[in-house]
């Protein structure tokens, strides 16, 4: 078989599940990391490791596990060389102004771009517009968690005097979301006070949110999330259509796995900037037409 | 707008569940209804009601409403006029068979056909292909109901002796079933020798069935169903991830309005024939790429 070549820019927790899904596939080679140093990492040792996807032979696509706010530039110049990109871009705002940044560029070199490929934007992104064709007229809610919020974490971090801090998303129905916050203060600063910068801060000030100081950290740290995503609806007119959809899952696994399964999917998609929710499900998996259509429809 | 026409091939619970989804979407027309007999009916009063398609102008998709049983014959006849079709072909042996017969003709006649879309096979299956992408490995379960089951309804009312029936399916998990099938006895006939006959049916002899005689079938039936659907699965080398969709629906109304989004989709697809898993779900939907990517994704 003719095995696709990957390449992983970024290795963190996404980069290393990514790794991982690369591995456990049977159409996927691993051309090689990306990393800003090539300091040594034992899962590593029989991989290229390279600080320029340029140094690596073959790509037929890169699995982009950097930080959201780096994707638009990694892919902007990885698109140009003609290489497939995949990412979980994660701002949902900004989804649309990053498909016209990377849609001319793919189209231009002859390349394919999945972008927000992971469980929301991503997969929930996939269920959510199912959900819509089935019932037209209705409400979705998504609640998130429990579960650690990156975006909510950084937030906290960035606080003068929290010297390490996690936040998580406790699903309260209806879409609306309590904090937990947990943080280890820097010597010298005051709870109360860092408690209502916290409470005042953007990310916060809309939620039902609580603030507990804690002597260690990462002894509360647990990479499990989950969804509960509801939709009830109107098919036709027939009212009262009830859905929903749960998941309890390892967060970087998933995300790492779902970015494998769009990166195969973009050896099937015309040239372009596209969203999971453009991309026929067959695709995404592994296996020929007829045996999957028997199998799963 | 330029609507597209749609016509209804057969007016049964599906017919008519189709013309109310029609009639509710902003980018439909009804061209007309297609049945064996013109007879009166009230709701379709201002609607053309033909025997033959032919009779009806310029059609750009005909939605097959017919027993499954028939749905190759109209296929192929529609698909020959140049019609787009979609259907709710649902024995999943024989969709891999109804496609390869169907995929000529739609490519020699520049049309598209969309096969096996309503809920199973349907929507679950694109739920099924989704969360076998998200964890390769694992296993999926359908649980079906509680709900009527058409196929077995049917199998039962074939019965010498029976004057009408009911077969309910009701979830056990991990995609068990048992049958609870209610029988009006015609006259002269015993029990339980019928009982028996029932339970030794290749559709129940594998399942646990329990057989009551009422007085009064329509007085039981009752057009809800559901699905709880589960997948326990790996995604990359992270076991234990677990995912769960769940609907309680009106099974006519759910199936015409998947059967109208996928006639949607037709419009986008390439010539030939086609399952859900192989359509992008954001063509299922009414809207422009860029307010359903900023809504859904």
């Amino acid at each position: 078989m003719n095995k696709k070549r990957a390449a992983i820019i970024g290795y963190g927790n996404v980069g290393k599940a990514v790794l991982e899904a690369l591995q456990s596939a049977p159409d996927f080679e691993v051309a090689g990391v990306v990393r800003r140093s090539n300091s040594y990492i034992k899962e590593l040792e029989n991989i290229p490791v390279v600080t320029d996807i340029k140094e690596l032979t073959n790509v037929d696509v890169a699995i982009l596990c950097t930080p959201t706010r780096k994707i638009s530039e990694f892919a902007k110049e990885i698109l140009a060389l003609g290489i497939n990109t995949v990412d979980s871009f994660d701002i949902h705002t900004s989804i649309v102004d990053l498909i016209n940044e990377l849609d001319p560029i793919a189209k231009n070199h002859n390349a394919v771009s999945i972008v927000s490929a992971g469980w929301d934007p991503g997969s929930d992104s996939v269920v959510r517009t199912l959900l819509e064709a089935m019932a037209p007229k209705g409400i979705t809610y998504t609640n998130f968690g429990p579960g650690m919020s990156m975006g909510h974490t950084v937030a906290v971090k960035a606080i003068e005097g929290v010297k390490n801090a996690l936040s998580m998303t406790i699903p309260l129905g209806t879409s609306i979301h309590r904090r937990m916050v947990y943080i280890e203060l820097e010597d010298g600063y005051n709870f109360a006070d860092i408690e209502q910068k916290i409470k005042n801060d953007p990310y916060f000030i809309h939620d039902e949110t609580h603030v507990m100081q804690v002597s260690n950290i990462d002894a509360l740290k647990d990479m499990g999330h989950g969804v509960n995503l509801t939709r009830k609806g109107v098919s036709g007119c027939t009212q009262n259509q009830l859905f929903e959809f749960n998941m309890r899952i390892n967060n970087p696994a998933l995300t790492g796995q779902v970015l494998v399964a769009c990166a195969r999917a973009t050896f099937k998609q015309q040239t372009g900037c596209y969203t999971m929710i453009e991309i026929p499900p067959i695709n995404l998996v592994y296996g020929n037409r007829e045996d999957l259509i028997k199998r799963l429809v």
